[in-house]
């Protein structure tokens, strides 16, 4: 039966990876096979690129175990890429479309992405081209405008949750020598990833104590005021700072000797704003600091995944093709919240012209009135994201013992 | 029974924190109430900071569920500190364990602490004074003399093993956009740590690609070579570098703006070999770098804590309490390792003096010929320290589709 069917899909993947980005394709593919339409299964090497390159690689020759070991692979397993498509390659792209038969072309990626798929299928409109185009959610940054939340964001917001907490407790025990620590985490224009961290605070003294967001402007001596409070009560202070964080002035604050370099899509390629604040602390508070920075580690790792993201990951790939074969096609689809508590979720759709070029940022009412924090509101919203509790920590109760001697000179 | 017991025991933790001395601890609180003779279990808080300050807790009192958990908690229960003691202090440790009645003093620590240990056991001996001094083994920096390893460095081997296994798939799939990524890991004086990293590479296109250790002079435009040709056969690059990364002329490479702070023991408080790194591949190569440094999340995070590491800690506070109770003193428990395959080790006992300030750096077998990677011989060491292999990722074939088109212009 196979043989004798022409609609074609095709399946790219694009921008950074995620830990999770590999379950949606699993989705698409196993209900693509699931579907009677569909006929060969290609995947696009490295995102739009492996498009324009005619860089194919035919996913029904995978052995299935493969396919369904993707839901457990982090990174991107098709490759994927940032590139900013001229004119002429959206011409392309529909030649290639037209010389493999494609009817179907699923995108996951963000809201970059998210611009690109509508083109295409703007495009494919234009000239009477007959190809479904339908976005898949993805990024870490949670960024995409309609859905509730974007697979990868729980996985990433579990590995800050737990890395934070971990190293806070590491501050919390060796607070003599290191009182201060300034995490740096991702976020290029929102602050959802660093607002995660605050998932792994156990009570007052605990990290993280402050928490600063590209939501609102950075401002020094509260900064300074905010570390020196929390010193002065608790000895030790750990910041969760996002890279994407920007002064009054709408600069961003980084240290000031490091390069700002720039993506293909205009976009600054951040980093330096945790060493920068290290030194802030260290010069004008005279306070020993030091930063942890992890990087791409914490939006690729499997090492804490969510089994919530890892699932929504594999649905929204599942809807992404049922819902193209169904007829739609330049949507994307979305995540909708029936209900936090027990937490229900399920697919909707959404035009690509809403969610495009669009930044979600963390809502005015997930931030404390002091700017340095979240609220518990936020804490709602994100906990069932991360896929259950964080492991189980002992505690001592530390019942002092009578002291015997005087006070050490 | 335990009313008439006078033979008490003090316990401190000392150093930075990792992800299994409180399992030591565990050991050591559980064994020691097994054993008739010991009185009181006591807690130093923060080390030796908390004996001289009398800042002790009773650990009996602590509820035997809590203690337990303490197996698989992280960072340092009782609190840690660095601190360097006086003359003075000695006598005023002394005074404290005599108004205690302290017959059994267990420091967990690095070479550091053995060192403090190693002194107040002379003193002990010189004042007559009936107190038993064992070190407990601990550092994620693998480089105590005569023990075959750390607890510890299995974890935080674990941790980077799959952390750059990871964040390699990542460079992999985005390399178009970001070739090179230099991944900074920690290690003052040895490299044991950085070459921890190359326990997740899968095959020579696969992350780690060079590694770079502080027991070989980092010479600039070797590295440079060695990037550019990684970089020629696979169009990127994963570097895995030491903070304690030391050039030709024996001082630190480091981001030239960066300050170099001291501990209290003199030691120097690194950071930025990694900025500094990439900031030579962007402008003596013009290829766009990128920098991860998980920091301390890799030294204390439970969230791929290796098993064989926890129970090899618990195992070292377990000897320690029975080798002083069995009457030892000024000893260090050692691990020693009776085969590797299948892994057998046991522990056995060595001189604090033999092992106090030294440092154990990566044999020469163990680094390859070029310096820039880790031998055969490294692997077979370590790979029984992480407790099993990594997770398992889904490897797509890739088999192309043919093309139907003419290049791309």
């Amino acid at each position: 039966m196979r043989e004798n069917l022409t609609e074609n899909l095709l399946i790219a993947q694009s921008g950074g990876p995620t830990a999770v980005i590999n379950s949606s394709v699993c989705g698409i593919i196993v209900e693509a096979k699931q579907q009677g339409r569909v006929g060969s299964i290609y995947g696009a090497v490295n995102g739009i690129l492996g498009v324009l390159n005619e860089d194919l690689v035919d996913l029904r020759q995978e052995d299935p175990s493969t396919i369904s070991m993707l839901r457990n692979t982090p990174s991107a397993a098709l490759g994927s890429c940032r590139y900013k498509l001229s004119k002429d390659d959206y011409s392309r792209l529909l030649q290639v479309f037209v010389a493999h038969n494609i009817s179907y072309f699923i995108c996951a990626g963000g809201n970059d992405s998210m611009d690109t798929a509508h083109r295409v299928a703007q495009l494919a409109s234009e000239k009477k081209h007959d190809v479904r185009v339908i976005g898949v959610p993805k990024t870490v940054d949670n960024d995409l405008m309609v859905t509730d939340h974007c697979p990868g964001y729980g996985s990433v917001a579990r590995f800050n949750a737990i890395a934070v907490r971990d190293s806070g407790l590491d501050t919390e025990a060796i607070y003599t020598a290191d009182p201060v620590k300034i995490i740096e985490t991702m976020g290029r224009d929102a602050g959802w990833i660093t607002a995660s961290t605050a998932l792994g605070k156990e009570g007052e003294g605990s990290a993280p104590h402050l928490i600063y967001l590209p939501e609102r402007p950075f401002v020094a001596t509260s900064f300074l005021a905010d570390v020196k409070s929390i010193y002065d009560r608790f000895g030790r202070v750990v910041v969760c700072v996002c890279e994407g964080l920007r002064d009054e002035q709408g600069e961003f604050v980084r240290a000031s000797t490091k390069q700002i370099d720039t993506d293909k899509f205009g976009h600054a390629q951040l980093g330096g704003v945790g060493d920068y604040l290290v030194n802030l602390v260290s010069e004008k508070l005279k306070i020993k600091a030091r930063c942890d920075k992890p990087g791409t580690i914490q939006r690729v790792s499997m090492m804490c995944a969510s089994q919530v993201d890892l699932d929504e990951a594999y649905l929204v790939g599942e809807a992404a093709i049922s819902r193209a074969v169904g007829g739609e096609s330049d949507k994307m689809v979305t995540l909708v919240r029936k209900s936090s508590d027990p937490y229900e979720c399920e697919t909707g759709l959404v035009e690509l012209e809403k969610v495009a070029l669009r930044t979600k940022k963390v809502l005015n009412e997930f931030i404390n009135k002091e700017s340095n924090f979240v609220s518990e509101q936020f804490l709602e919203y994100a906990r069932p994201l991360i896929g259950g509790p964080l492991p189980e920590y002992a505690h001592l109760e530390r019942k002092k013992v009578e002291r015997h001697l005087s006070a050490r000179a």
